[in-house]
């Protein structure tokens, strides 16, 4: 099957961190073009002074919009009329408002259907949050604008480890009350859904981490495990998903049995990210699941520390573009799948007003 | 100096478990009879039993208390009369009496001056917990009876990461409450002087994490940074200790940054648990600080799944021997250094009433 190459808009998050920097140092590779065509939504301005002041190889063309991108080729498409000045390690209100400009170009290109998935650069959330609009994250972004009213899933990605989150950005003490038999069946079916639509798994094994230590200690360390989160998965595990747990979750990352799932799924933010960057710090993905949209970004932060000097790692941002590349053709391939399914009544024995009674054997 | 060896006594732990398992291969080592005097709690015949299944070299002697145990053996001590019946794997609720018994005639023993320091093998809570006696935990009762009114601080420790917990077996909704000035601040000390008294660290470096994701972002995620956590570092650092944060948990662990300080404070149970087992599942140490006595425990549990299959590893609980011995040492070194201090008036030069009138010399 012939297919068209993956279109990836890429945001250009905040130009005084070291989003450019990843960008650019990505794309320097060629095998990188061979493999999507990438479009940045940002400012080809600013992409020019982060290549010289970097002193980075990578080329690249403007275009007015992804419908002209082309292929073998690194794409930007200028989003703001507004002059920048980068200084790098600087927070500034005006680099934020740079940020959701692109942000908000990428969305408006998505739901015209001019690129296939997001990858968003790192954004300073502060420095947004300062705007008069109200910004809680990109996330949250991308969810009101291409969510079609779903509630995404934030799963973390490295190689075959993939962690999700119950609960995301709350604090530690409006955790317990979050956690509620509604909020785990639904994540656990969100969670099944992905990984067999956009990672290609066919009956994924999930395991579910325990929200207390020692995973309650039959009800002595707390009873969310027996009055929750045991009667989720038994639930779930009747609709026929294969989910395990709650497991202590201390134990079951030190003994490595979370080699033995396709996913993990944590009752809090910490209790995923906390492992997942022990592991995987350097090269580890956000994939945002559960929405119409394909949408990734690395774990890692716009790093105003070490901004402008060269040394930012673009492994995660590879990986990113990696995942998001994967995600987008399962994707196109699940739905290309199901394009053109065979008529009913050539396969279906059973009576149905649909049915043409080409078979005169009745089997009832 | 001349030194005598460090004595340790060992409590047998749960003998349907792992426990003489990881003893007896410790000790099948004779370079760990020259560097200790263990003495173990608990019954010669349910030892002998176990070397036998087992199949391994280990010898040892039987004595009636520590005073009598011979230098350069692996002695143990007979602690109940009733017959135990060894049945691998399985909670059995007499098995749990004859732990209790090891635990009692050992903390006896450790104030009769008798023994040094104290390593536990693991027990199974819930066979003890079932027992008529009010039982939470191993820790719980020695720090009753030999912790004199002191409160203990559990630390994880593998080579030079040392984990301590501010909070440790409390539901996750109880945590935020349990967060106030007065314990962050008891912690950092207890922690500072055992760093300092326990493992020769002169000036500890001490990292405390944050409560909340994103170490509260603002206030954004989360009070308890900004009104309790960092006053308390404030409070610390005036009186002279070195400590810094609070950081964000997840980016403190997965830059590595934590390989920077000595000690690292955890607010909770699975967030210092959860990188230490993901870091250091194999041989982990759990040391019992801010108590007279010297504790420490395998991170390991009495492993019911492997009992009597002989292929438990005994590196957790060899590297519980090392700390115990390295920690009564300093101890005792600690104690030596200031138990004949120089009189006052020798090297005081500000007046005072205790003073000797040596020096004529007034350089007021």
């Amino acid at each position: 099957m012939e297919e068209r190459k993956i279109k990836i808009g890429i945001t250009q998050g905040d130009v005084n961190g070291v989003g450019y920097e990843i960008i650019l140092k990505t794309f320097a590779d060629p095998t990188m073009l061979e493999i999507c065509t990438p479009v940045v939504y940002g400012s080809p301005k600013v992409a020019a002074y982060h290549r010289k002041a970097l002193d980075l190889p990578t080329n690249f063309s403007i275009v007015h919009s992804a419908s002209e991108a082309g292929h073998g080729r690194l794409n930007v498409v200028n989003c703001s009329d507004e002059e920048i000045k980068v200084e790098f390690g600087k927070a500034d209100p005006e680099v934020g408002k740079a940020a959701l400009a692109a942000l908000e170009r990428a969305t408006t290109e998505y739901r015209e259907g001019q690129i296939d998935a997001i990858v968003t650069a790192p954004i300073n959330k502060r420095v947004v949050h300062s705007d008069e609009t109200a910004f809680p994250g990109q996330t949250e972004f991308i969810e009101e604008r291409l969510g079609d009213g779903r509630k995404s899933l934030m799963i973390l990605i490295k190689d075959d480890l993939r962690v999700a989150l119950a609960t995301t950005h709350i604090p530690v003490s409006e955790i317990a009350p979050a956690i509620t038999k509604e909020l785990i069946t639904g994540k656990i079916a969100t969670f099944g859904q992905c990984l067999k639509q956009d990672f290609g798994i066919d009956s994924p094994r999930i395991a579910v981490l325990a929200l207390n230590p020692h995973a309650g200690d039959d009800g002595l360390l707390g009873t969310e495990e027996r009055d929750i989160i045991a009667p989720a998965i038994i639930e779930m595990r009747k609709k026929g998903l294969i989910c395990y747990g709650p497991y202590a979750a201390d134990d079951f990352m030190g003994s490595g049995n979370y080699t033995h799932f396709d996913g993990i799924l944590a009752m809090y933010h910490d209790q995923g990210m906390i492992p997942f960057k022990t592991l995987a710090m350097e090269d580890g993905v956000i994939f945002t699941a559960g929405l119409p949209v394909t949408r990734t970004s690395p774990t890692r932060g716009a790093a105003y520390d070490i901004a402008g000097k060269g040394v930012a790692d673009e492994a995660s941002f590879r990986q990113a573009i990696y995942v998001a590349i994967d995600v987008a053709c399962n994707r196109r391939r699940e739905k290309a799948a199901h394009a053109n399914p065979l008529r009913k009544q050539y396969y279906e024995k059973r009576d149905d007003s649909d049915k043409l009674k080409l078979d005169a054997v009745d089997d009832e």
